[in-house]
């Protein structure tokens, strides 16, 4: 894997079956969709990929699976929070013989804990990771924003890189003001609204779950963003904020994006909508909203590069 | 098991070596100390026993231990919840196999969900456990704070009663209201604070951290409520919210009571105050003002009743 | 006056004509309404008062009128809140010439502030101040939950009393376990769900919005609180909470308790329930919902006592 | 008036005497200043100005000053919230016999209320103003993040625009979607650090704190941004963000801007430093860190264009 990580990241839906086991025909087609689209790196088993609700013997076929097909072509990047630290090693461990190439970890999230825990968390862990890591802010579901001293000690322990998905841009402009000409290690925005404008002023790129299913309409935004050019950023940045305030509201929830990124995949035909307990896939009236908002979006020349 | 369950079931912390193995020295020791204190109940892998923190194997050989020295002279109830279902019916399958008498179920807590996704949650979930189960919420950890028609969803999915643990008194009174009258559904105040208040509105009991180690000094205050003996109400009050004055605040984090037990159940030498991560021991300071505090209560005689 | 204030001193509403002058007839006979309800006391421009909503002119206009018809059969208690602090002193001075007993502070409320800042600010103006004074710990309006330090910094400026409408038990419990000896110094639940529980440990009285329209319900729940009478406590308090269970849930918003109160005594034929900016009244519809809830309660016996 | 508001709008402190009354010198100097630096209007009585921490005569005072010594350079704008309708009207009407351009209203701030109730409220308020308005969203003070629904309300009752304080970047990038083609509506940022970004995609200006200290440098990114000059822009953003890193973290409150910019402007000699209660100014220590951050910015260069 060569540092520092950049570009588009998709933050991979993990495709079930109905009984819940693993999809491979939809692990297969999403992959390679994903590719053909040309992003720069999968991120699975994060919050888009469900990891935390999958049982430890599913993320590891998960990651075997992506792993193989990947074969290379991109870093393949594993969440492996957990609220067991065993449950975490575990899968580290797996993510290693699987051969991908970093882990990215949240704070274990049953308890509320403090930045100065995390602190000491990190201290116990980074040095029983088999693989580079990266940081992973996301308050929404770990119910801890973590600050700038968490990043910075996370970067004093190895860590190589962060990706926030706090929604606070200003968290994230404070971030990339510190770390930008530490060029080994990665900012990457976890929301996609602010990939241009965190591009702009230093961030190396993003988890767009909307890559899930357009992922050349976030990979033309990235290079955009890297020619600086203004009009297709502002262009593509519209792009995008359309699926946000169409596809996404079809359902009123925290996590409605996930279940509509599902859902969309399963309308073009790549994988199931089927969503593991606790989530639900949205009912067949939703569905049609969501039907009818790719078609007015009309973005299939976005499928690929 | 007699039902409703009643009375006071203690939270029972975790024992653990330093290594973060079982301790089984100090779990024999708190099931004995809990039991000649004369609980009613005990309740294991709940929030002060670290549940989600522990791997499954450690949670498995707690189950059996417990359930083995109890030996039917109390229910033991088992705190089920997982961010996985397959996680969740793995231990639940296994309490019943080691003898246990209940499960107790909280949201699956890693994706912000509503009232209505917990509802499904349960429908899909309430049959396939092998043992009568318990609603458990504490949105403190979980983020979601159960509605009353989660409860009444839970209720006829044949839930045997109600553990909340939200800190709000309003929502735990208009549980009471609701079901004082159904005799084999029970209100448990997960709050050791609001025992007094709701028992003598129709609570049937409290799952009290305090009764760790003070097992007696919550079974006499239990007792006063059922001899509606208001003068000794008051007074056993006030010694239970002077733990949670002195003992509890030793340090500002909101897992501050759960360590603070396992260090006064050190310094009574009932076991040792290791937690698991991301949860640390208090330091050799705050131990020191845990002993003043002991001195200071002076509670020796609610060790037993 | 005599210290310290104990009893049920319900938060008057402010009755107002369509045209949002001060309904005269109505503060006539809700003023009665409540004294022959056995009140102890009566706090006007609070937050049921609505007195940040109402000019200066509309606030002296009422305290005038209060004052005078109360004519010192019990303690006035007037709301002097404000964002500036000229206009606090004004309706603090105004009301001393009127004949209040006392003046009842929060914090002011534009800006989020700290305890700290509040205690600055108490400092400021407590010797400005030619009325005894209350501390009010109200953070859903305020922003600011009070914490025990600012009581005690209050207690030291001279403060005579605390009303605590936060919500939160376990803080009110705290007040009370460090001021319950001090007799001079009372404390008021500010939530009517709370005066139970709260009397039985050392509180003084409750500030209760229902007790606008069943002052006797409260007056006697109080009664039942000093007589320690159990059974009674437990039955009364049940009627308490219906009315919180019922008629303020009629609308879905954090004030509908003030617009149901209003409603409730215009269906009385007290006053009218016509709301200052930015409140509306309820709607028709719900007002048939409040005049059911009403018959259903049939508490008319505690109009008065 | 010109239509649409533009540009670079400072929410000017409100500079006052020791004892409180309003400091005319200060005022004198501070529009001044604020004019040579090139500002394309002046907000009066915001959060920033502490309106509605003054009392309505002072506030009046400062209306007629500011406008007296603008005389016409540019549009002055008045902030009118209050929890008061008559205040509210007052305020307005001395606004307009000053010749004040326009008016800024945010909801009432004391009770909680809805998206829904808002609109009630400009249903009745709006039709009263003597003046255009501009909706003002900072749910930081008043609790209430308005909704897109509030804006279209807005304007649709005849708002000339909308100032966003929330803090919500993709709150504001919604209403820059749905209104950057409507040119007689103004889409101003009320946070500094999102003017580039959201400049470029169709926001018409910025009510920036800062450019009450250094009004010339929000001024060049303002014409950075026009000329879409996007290193300029990066560079300019970078100022402006160490203004936010260095000056406004000085104390740890949510209202240090504030007192750091009345801070930073009675350093340069402009106006004092004393706050209206409940702020208080920045004590000596802070006082000499701002100096010394206002030195290593070096942004002398930025007082005027």
């Amino acid at each position: 894997m060569q540092l520092p990580l950049k570009g588009i990241i998709p933050p991979m839906v993990t495709p079930l079956l109905e009984n819940k086991e693993l999809d491979l025909v939809g692990v297969n087609n999403l992959v390679v969709h994903l590719l053909q689209g040309g992003v720069h790196g999968i991120f699975i088993l994060g919050t888009n990929g469900e990891g935390p609700s999958l049982s430890y013997a599913l993320r590891k076929q998960l990651i075997t699976e992506v792993c193989k097909i990947v074969d290379g072509a991109v870093p393949v990047l594993v969440g492996i929070t957990d609220t067991s630290l065993e449950g975490t090693l575990e899968i580290a461990h797996h993510s290693k013989k699987a051969g991908a190439d970093a882990l990215v970890v949240a704070p274990p999230f049953y308890f509320p804990i403090s930045d100065q825990e995390m602190n000491t968390y990190l201290e116990a862990v980074a040095h029983l990771l088999p693989l580079p890591f990266l940081l992973y802010n996301i308050p929404s579901c770990t119910k801890l924003h973590l600050g700038i001293d968490v990043v910075r000690r996370a970067r004093d322990l190895g860590a190589i890189g962060v990706k926030d998905s706090s929604g606070d841009i200003a968290s994230l402009n404070r971030i990339i003001e510190e770390f930008r000409n530490e060029h080994d290690f990665s900012i990457i925005a976890g929301n996609e609204l602010f990939l241009a404008d965190t591009m702009l002023r230093g961030a190396d790129g993003a988890v767009a779950g909307g890559a899930n299913f357009f992922p050349g309409l976030f990979v033309e935004l990235y290079n955009a963003c890297l020619r600086k050019d203004q009009e297709s950023i502002v262009e593509l940045h519209r792009k995008v904020q359309k699926i946000d305030e169409t596809i996404y509201q079809v359902e009123n929830s925290q996590t409605s994006s996930i279940k509509a990124i599902k859902c969309a995949l399963s309308l073009m035909g790549i994988c199931g909508d089927s969503m593991a307990q606790p989530l639900a896939k949205l009912n067949p009236e939703q569905r049609a909203q969501v039907k009818n908002h790719l078609e007015e979006l009309n973005y299939g020349e976005y499928f690929f590069l």
